[in-house]
């Protein structure tokens, strides 16, 4: 699978829907691009791996600030580390973002399957994905603070 | 499917053999145990999506001199930073772990995927693999050194 301009779109809606229906947040996304060879860098991260049509992975990683914001609203109090309820929240919006591109992309007639998901927590750690494929990245910001979700298929 | 006894070995036997063919390495596997809730540290790790039969994940995680070690032997020259070029490796070491796992527990007659392996790097972060199902986890010690091999299925 290519990654053509139609694929940006199940994944932009998936994101800015799960966090609209989980944290009641307004996420706005910024112009998606297609990058080669650098990584995602963030403090708190949520993989998920993808098969099926193709092989690929979805990350979205988020700065502290940001995931403190985040979870705080969902939560409905706030939040001032990340702690093992935060990972696992990631983790659950991961999965979430991942179950929602998948039904768009389903719906488009792309079949895929996710894998459950892991959460990488560590001041500025970077994630690479190991493929030749484009990376379509998709940066998304809110109140200030921004994160990104990432997604590659060889 | 459940993590049992039988489970264990593809992914044990995986590990050995492709460290000995790719790095000539002989790694001494320790006692798998099954663990809940705690995660995997380390300072460069790769992980893999599963999905198929069950839906899982697999990481393998490295402390930096481990890992500068086996890339040492593996490249012929002595490596001392973790560079783009050892992440990489790190991605093909565990694309090649999945695979030749994968294909022992097809022998068994278990079908699973892999997705495309992402590489994690950043001093002592954290992976939390986000499933209630037990994790398997499978330390390996290499010269004073050791890495470990996770695997969760729900």
């Amino acid at each position: 699978m290519n990654m053509k301009a139609e694929f940006v779109n199940p994944f932009l809606e998936a994101t800015v829907s799960v966090l609209k229906t989980m944290a009641s947040l307004d996420v706005v996304p910024g112009k998606a691009y297609i990058k080669k060879g650098s990584s995602a860098c963030g403090d708190v991260t949520g993989i998920v791996g993808i098969t099926g049509e193709a092989e690929g992975s979805l990350c979205i990683s988020f700065s502290k600030n940001c995931i403190l914001d985040v979870i705080s609203k969902w939560f409905g109090e706030e939040q001032k580390e990340i702690n093992e309820d935060i990972k696992d929240a990631v983790g659950e919006l991961t999965n979430m973002i991942s179950g929602d591109s998948r039904r768009r992309l389903q719906n488009m007639g792309h079949t895929f399957h996710g894998s459950i998901p892991s959460v990488i927590s560590g001041p500025g750690h970077e994630v690479k994905h190991i493929t030749r494929a484009p990376i379509l990245s998709i940066p998304f910001s809110l109140n200030g603070n921004s994160f990104v979700v990432e997604v590659c298929f060889k």
